[in-house]
């Protein structure tokens, strides 16, 4: 039974609006694949967030009560995205962390989304938004509850054909997609950017990185600029839901080749990430 | 009575937390100073509201109804806040606006902070925040949910003797307070940040603009730098609910006058600013 929610282990829906995750964004989240009961790639998810809190200086986490927690909620589905959010709980009016603050856990599970598979097979169309993420090192890399910006840059276009769109920074580098990480096959170097300014280090970036180093791709972490998009043999997105698209057209330019994308899909598949068994 | 809440005209504490606002921080805020049951400047609150919901592609908003909402909720609080936040409401998963959002109104009050009143005489302790603001045009100026930032900056400190803390943004300009807008008096000049890449325009900046004119003084918003703070005869805090606090301290400098401060504070009060009202 999917789009069901948990408030600190209790079913409700039922949140005090003076949490801190809604007055100031003061969270974190975590989108996990659920399939067959179990979540996909947890270590990795509860290892960023329980890095991410620290940062945020959060209290000490119990890791072991919350993966049980969504262990208990991914139990019974088969096929499924589960949403963890973490915020600092609530406190009294204003950015003043409480000085004891009892974050506030919340799981909320929704249905499959269905995408083409074609997106797979032959890439996905995309485009390079407008809207420009800002350069902030102390939030880069964390998957916090601060996402004006990727709401106004996914506000760009309706084109249900365009299945995700390009962000660079203030400073006109690539970062990523709204909802993913970005990748460039250029021979045997897979380059992607770095997120010491912004972007969210996905938790398939890891899987797409051991992917790479089975294929004997050369990964490389640098400043990107569009110039080296359209320069790339190939361009991919992935994220943990979607695991990883190739891309066909981004805006006007076409890329004519999806071969290394489908053979980091095959490999990615063969690790376990099983949006990736396609074929 | 302080510390109601309401959700969409109704008396509840119970958000679902499918909400867009705890989601993505997609949504804004006012926080308004009540007196006598009267919502203080309501009508630059309403009008910054509305102005950034636009720009966020809020749908129209009902302001007429949204005012009614929130001077039934002041109606019998004698000194108060009253803190409002409008939320895109909720959506499928995913950053994408729904088509037809349908925002949700939260109205929250609180009893009025206790502020010592040497705050106002002979001005507060202040700080330079380590935590940098974000150079976002596309954000600039808005009260909006995101706001990580001010929570890091406020968490840098526990002295209780400290009141505000300034902040600078990644290019080393002077923006804000964590919770206010921050002005400069040398000689006849009084200069406050250009708000045009970060920070918030807050409603008390425009009170204090008319409170600068009725005095004389020339009124500046530019890029100003740590120096022109140091070289300044005296510097101040606004917000909505202090009014205005000179700084008697910046770290280790110290400003030696107060008394362009108590005449902007005087002017304020006659103004109708009830907070300022300290003589």
């Amino acid at each position: 039974m999917t789009d069901t929610t948990w408030i600190n282990g209790l079913q409700t829906a039922s949140l005090d609006p003076r949490d801190r995750g809604l007055q100031y964004g003061d969270g974190l989240f975590e989108t996990i694949a659920v399939f067959g009961g179990h979540p996909q790639c947890i270590e990795d998810h509860l290892d960023r967030l329980q890095h991410s809190a620290a940062r945020l200086k959060f209290p000490d986490l119990d890791m072991a009560g919350l993966e049980a927690e969504i262990q208990r909620a991914a139990g019974n589905l088969e096929k499924a995205v589960l949403k963890l959010i973490l915020t600092r709980g609530e406190s009294a009016r204003g950015y003043r962390p409480p000085e004891q603050p009892e974050p506030t856990r919340i799981i909320m599970t929704s249905s499959w989304p269905l995408w083409p598979g074609e997106y797979y097979l032959d890439g996905v169309r995309s485009r390079v938004c407008d809207q420009r993420l800002a350069i902030q090192p102390a939030l880069a890399g964390m998957k916090h509850l601060n996402r004006l910006e990727q709401v106004l840059a996914r506000a760009e276009w309706d084109d249900p054909g365009i299945a995700e769109g390009v962000m660079l920074d203030t400073e006109d580098r690539l970062v990523c997609g709204t909802m993913s990480n970005l990748y460039l096959l250029s021979g045997s170097d897979l380059l992607t950017p770095s997120l010491a300014r912004c972007g969210v280090k996905g938790v398939m970036r890891k899987q797409v990185q051991k992917a790479a180093a089975t294929l004997g791709l050369q990964w490389h972490e640098s400043d990107l600029r569009m110039e080296d998009a359209l320069n790339a043999d190939e361009m991919y997105f992935s994220n943990a839901l979607i695991g990883l698209w190739p891309v066909r057209e981004l805006d006007e330019h076409r890329y004519t080749r999806v071969d290394g994308g489908k053979r980091l899909i095959a490999t990615l598949a063969a690790q376990g990430v099983r949006q990736c068994d396609v074929s």
